[in-house]
This record gives structure tokens, C-alpha cells and sequence, in this order.
């Protein structure tokens, strides 16, 4: 029978304990949240929820279209002009999604012909878009420039190295001056995925590549999500006018995709423009997740010190990590976690994630919690 | 340099007559609009924008996280669930886009050693969904159930038959009880991509695989958008309970990707309200289109005949689709031009668009500037 195959691996799933149901959440609950990517407490911030209210009131529910048809409004440019001005490049594009963002960017970027070095932690976007490229994909090890070197050593042709700037699993950043040197050196472009340095790292949030000083470079492309630290839904690809105006002539994600909605374009913009104003929040997260880590630690637990806002525990194996975080939950603290299949390397971990407007108090409370319930 | 080779390509676009450039549109313009994919009308509907800004002050400007983690709020499910019974399937799970829905259908259902039979006129996130999947890709003719069956027999192992219901291009339909049919036989599969057929087609906009009786079949999948009949952003995969538990557990675009907007949810699930109170809003929406494909054959055109709301017009040339599509707008009428490489078979054509809210006035308005700009 047409797919038998699936109860197969329900079972398989069941069997080892890796079943993942969903579990809606209401508006409001008394739970401390150290699971969302809402790095600056921005989702639910009143500027940001009129902003997208207004915005789907101004122009509607949807974009009506793909970009290149009826789905760029003036919004929509209005809000590319000021991420690109805001993180320091020439242009911006903005997708549905930071997944599609990264699908455009690393296929767009990799002709026939082309090679990609992919550091092995890469976020699965950024994984499918080498998959979905024409050029060859070589895999280096994490965080390795002597490797993305030795890749790109003798190849002929167009050349990408493909990095996240902060690793989506541990927190752990990338070394993004010797990996755009790596990259001058042989002529190669660099795309960078700053999905988790946007808002947290960098001059006011302005992200990894600028505080690393290759925003902005002729070679240098970097992709972006509304969705995190901007408390919205949509991606962004930051880079040289004539990469973006390839993008909108190649890139099937943005050529065959409905644009984002007016909503969360509006959303995202209101954002930007409130991180403008209060570039402490930036700051804020990233010694939120110092403190967590300095108290995690304190007690005796394997935390990976976190480079951004994510904050890394580590857990025994899948079934202790699973009842860890439910342990966690039924004290009032919702946290990630995160397991095989989703983690690259196996290892199990409660995921946390710094919020910049957590109290004392409540990072205190989230680490009796972990505390008081490891394993 | 890095990204030297993407100047070489934008020269030779340049002088093929194919740059593509955004237009960014205001809010409100006098054009009168046959180029969107708004079919019903709905996207400035007060009830959906409204939807839209209500679900974004309830829930946030976000969904804050992928859906496994913090991403799924009870709007999500409400809407799953609404979106699951209006068309006839026992459950959904709904997407940031309908682009990623479709690659979470194929991939996901279309494991190594596994054969996809797919349609040469299918819309690219499908063949996307292809590249990536696991399972080995068999293109077979444009609607031609002979060629699947073909292509289906003698495989030993999971296969499935992927196809738009009705093709984004020329707006011509499967034929779906027929594919039905060939999978059966075979024991596999069948994924329907029902992005313009939903709203459009069946008993009160149901859709085509309503229309055709397969919604629902434990071996039927289909996959929806909410940008379009439904003037919002996003997607679903409808299908049998095990299908969409399968899909939440294996389909890398669910597991990560950030949950889609509230706003979006919001005015989608507003939208499928009014189509259930509304329901001539569907047929009106086919009307429209037959009436302007009978006014355009009757002037002279070459027009395919439309299966549901899409109208499509061929031109001579890439150039002169260009121009006509120019001339159409200076004479106030925003039409959609298709042109290579968006068009499978290289045929350049003016893509109409039918809503369900159009006047008699405005159709003949619409018929009369394209036949007196027609090149
Ligand atoms: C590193 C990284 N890149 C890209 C994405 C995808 O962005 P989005 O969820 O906005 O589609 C995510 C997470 O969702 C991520 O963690
Ligand atoms: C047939 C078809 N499938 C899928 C999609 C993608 O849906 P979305 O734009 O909602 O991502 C589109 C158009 O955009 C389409 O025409």
C-alpha cells in the first residue's frame, strides 16, 4: 500500500524514543521562555505587533504575488533599503523565509562548474542549498579556515565558502576575518548566514559580519532572518547591488515564491527601527547568555560558553535530554531540545537562549530550574 | 574576483531582452489588476486584514521559533484543523510558505530508493522538491496518466506521482481521477500540488482533488498555499493522519524553519471563513475566466481554454510579451508576462489572472486593452 513505508519508520521512531509531537501553545502562559529565538523581546513589543497590524490594514493580507509580478510593495523596498543600510551593505532582497533566503543565496551563488565549502555545522538551509546548487559541495570540518583553504586550493572556476556566523545547535561563532581571508586569497566568494548575529552581535546589533569588519566587502554576501531577533517571520540577503540584481534574475526561491506578507514586513521594519533606537538591547542578550553560562557552569553543568545569545547545556543521551526539558517545563521553564536527528553530531543538549529583557531574577529562577533537574 | 563570472551573466541577460527588475507598487493605484493571484478578491478584505492584525496583537509579530519548539500557537492548530475539514482531509500542517510545503511533501515522501514520477509542466518548488528528495526523479509528459503508469511499472519499492492540479503557467488541470487510478494500480502515491485550484475549483472552493473525489484517500497528498485564493502568506500538506505525523518528524522544511507569522495564519484562517460563508465567491472566480477567455478568442486571440482562474495569452516573442505587458500597464491594466526561463516550454505569454470580484465593466475594459495593445 502506498505509504506502508511511513508506519515502518513511525515504528523505528517510537522504538528508540525520537518521536516528536506538536504541542500548541496559548497566548499567554506563565512559563519562562528560554526556547524562542526571540533574542530581544521584540515579538510581542506593541511597536512591533502595530507595526505589522498596520501594515496588513495598508496593504493586505498578502503580497497578491511573487516579487516580480505584484508582490513588491514600497514596503517592501523600504524595508530592504534599511536592513541593508542598517548591517552595512549596498543591497538587500528580502524572501518569505530566512530557509528560502538560503536556498536563493548558496543556489544562486554556485553555478555548474562552481565549488562550495560548507563548514560541517551549517544550518540545514544552508545544507539544502548546496544540495539543490549545481556546483560540487565540499564539506570541511567546523570552524576550520585552514580547511576552507585547502579546499578551495587548486579549484578552478567560481568558488563559495558557506558559513553560519553563530552555530544555530551550540551558540559557537565562526571565525569570520581568517574566513574572508581564506577567501580573498583565492579569489572565492564568502556567503555568511548571520540568522542568530543580527540584533545580538556587532555595533548595535548590526551582526557578525560588521563586528567582524567584512560587511559590506564586494565579496561578501550575508543572509538574515526577520524571524528571530526582529520578531518576525521572512529572510533577507545582504550583499553588492549586482549580487542582489543576480538574485532577482536566478534565484528560484525569490522568482517562483509569493513575497512576504505586508504583515510581517511591517513587523520586521518596526524592529529595526526600535533597535535603532535602543541598540542596548543588542548588548543585553549577549551578557544575558554570558551570565547564564557563568551560573550554569557555577553549578556544575557542561555549558558551551556562548559566543551570541544561545546557550548550550549539554545532556547524557536523547531520553534524558527529552526529560530534562519536560522536568524543566513542569517547573514553569520552557526550554529547547534538541537531538538526533537534528543535532549534527549526535550529542544531545537543552538549547537556551538569552533574552535581553530576562530580569535577574528570572535567570536566576531558569537556573535553580536546571539545575534542580539535571539528569 | 569573487562573483566576477555573475557580471558575465547579467550582460548576456541584458542583451537576450530578459533583466528583471522589481517595481515596487504604493498602496493604493488606479491599475486595474490582472496580474495578481488574489483570486478571490480577498487579500484587502477588511475580515482578513482585520484577521491579520488581530492574531498579530494576540500572538506577536512572530512565531518565535520553529514549530517543534516554540512555533506552533493554537491559531496554528485551529487553522490546520479548519483548513483540514474544509477540504476534505483528516489532518494538516501548515507552512511558512507554499514553496516550502511542497518541498516537505516531496522530500519527505520520497525516501532513498524510491521513484518520483513527475510532471514536465510542474511549478519549480516541486521540482526543487525533486532535487532534494532522496528518491529518484522520472520526468514524464505534461498531464499524461499513460506516462506515469508507464514510468510506475515494473519499480520495485515506495514510489509517488507528483503533479499540479491546475499548472501555474497556462491554468490547464490534471487530469486527477485518472492519475488516481495509475497510482492505485501501482500502489503508490499521489501528490497534488492544489496551490491554484484551491478556492477556485470544487464545491465551494474545495478544491480540485475535492472536485475529483481523491481528497482524502489514505494514498492521496496535497499540498495548498494561502497566498493566493486565500490572501495570506504561507502553506499545508493535507493528507492521512500518518502522512502529517510522518511530515513533522522527517521534512526538513517543517523541522527548520520558523513557524509561520500569527498575521499570516490569521488572515488565512479569516479568509477561509468567508469562503465558507461565501461560497459562490469560487464559481464567480471560473465565470470570470471563462468569460475572458471567450472575449479574447473572439477578438482574435490565442488563449487557453481555463481550467480554473488562470487565463493565459501567448505572444510572439519574449520581447514583444515585454512590451505588451508594458503597453497594458501605460493603458492601466496590470497583467502578469511570463517569459524564459520561467516558462517550461519557452513560449512567452501575458498571464491573466481572473477575480472572483471583477465587473462586467472591468472585464471588457481588460479584453479591450489587450486586444488594441497587442503586438
Ligand atoms: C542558522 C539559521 N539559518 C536559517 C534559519 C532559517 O530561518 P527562518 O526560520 O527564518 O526560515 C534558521 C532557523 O530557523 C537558523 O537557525
Ligand atoms: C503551483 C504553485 N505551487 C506552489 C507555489 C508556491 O507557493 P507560495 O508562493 O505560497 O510559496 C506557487 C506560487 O507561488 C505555485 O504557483
Amino acid at each position: 500500500m502506498a505509504f506502508g513505508w511511513i508506519d515502518e519508520q513511525a515504528e523505528q521512531r517510537r522504538s528508540a524514543g525520537l518521536v516528536r509531537t506538536l504541542r500548541p501553545r496559548p497566548a499567554d502562559t506563565p512559563l519562562l521562555d528560554l526556547a524562542s529565538n526571540d533574542y530581544l523581546g521584540l515579538a510581542r513589543h506593541p511597536e512591533v505587533t502595530e507595526g505589522a497590524a498596520r501594515a496588513a490594514r495598508t496593504w493586505g493580507g498578502g503580497a497578491t504575488g511573487s516579487r516580480l509580478v505584484t508582490g513588491t510593495t514600497e514596503l517592501h523596498a523600504e524595508l530592504e533599503h534599511e536592513l541593508a543600510d542598517f548591517c552595512g551593505f549596498e543591497a538587500a532582497l528580502v524572501f518569505s523565509s530566512g530557509y528560502a533566503a538560503n536556498l536563493a543565496a548558496v543556489t544562486a551563488l554556485a553555478p555548474h562548474g562552481s565549488l562550495v565549502v560548507s563548514d560541517a555545522g551549517n544550518h540545514a538551509s544552508l545544507i539544502d542549498g548546496c544540495r539543490l546548487a549545481r556546483g560540487v559541495t565540499q564539506v570541511v570540518a567546523h570552524r576550520d579556515p585552514d580547511s576552507v583553504r585547502k579546499a578551495l586550493d587548486g579549484h578552478e572556476g567560481p568558488a563559495v565558502a558557506v558559513s553560519d556566523t553563530v552555530f544555530s545547535v551550540d551558540g559557537d561563532a565562526a571565525p569570520l576575518v581568517a574566513l574572508a581571508e581564506a577567501c580573498r586569497e583565492h579569489g572565492a566568494g564568502l556567503v555568511l548566514d548571520d540568522a542568530h548575529g543580527l540584533g545580538v552581535l556587532g555595533d548595535g546589533g548590526r551582526g557578525a559580519p560588521h563586528a567582524a569588519g567584512v560587511a559590506g566587502a564586494d565579496d561578501v554576501v550575508v543572509t538574515v532572518t526577520l524571524s528571530k531577533s526582529l520578531g518576525s517571520q521572512g529572510g533577507a540577503v545582504l550583499g553588492p547591488a549586482r549580487v542582489i540584481g543576480h538574485l532577482v534574475n536566478a534565484a528560484r526561491t525569490f522568482i517562483f515564491d509569493t513575497g512576504l506578507a505586508p504583515a510581517a514586513a511591517g513587523a520586521a521594519l518596526a524592529a529595526l527601527r526600535l533597535l535603532r533606537r535602543e541598540p542596548g538591547r543588542a548588548a543585553r542578550a549577549g551578557a544575558v547568555a554570558r551570565e547564564l553560562h557563568t551560573r550554569l557552569t557555577a553549578a556544575g553543568l557542561e555549558a558551551v560558553r556562548p559566543d551570541a545569545a544561545v546557550v548550550s547545556v549539554r545532556a547524557p543521551s536523547p531520553e534524558q535530554a527529552v526529560r530534562w526539558a519536560a522536568d524543566c517545563r513542569a517547573a514553569g521553564l520552557s526550554v529547547g531540545c534538541f537531538r538526533p536527528p537534528s543535532v549534527p553530531d549526535g550529542i544531545s543538549r537543552l538549547r537556551l537562549t538569552a533574552r535581553a529583557d530576562l530580569s535577574g531574577a528570572e535567570i536566576e529562577r531558569a537556573v535553580r530550574v536546571i539545575g534542580d533537574t539535571r539528569p
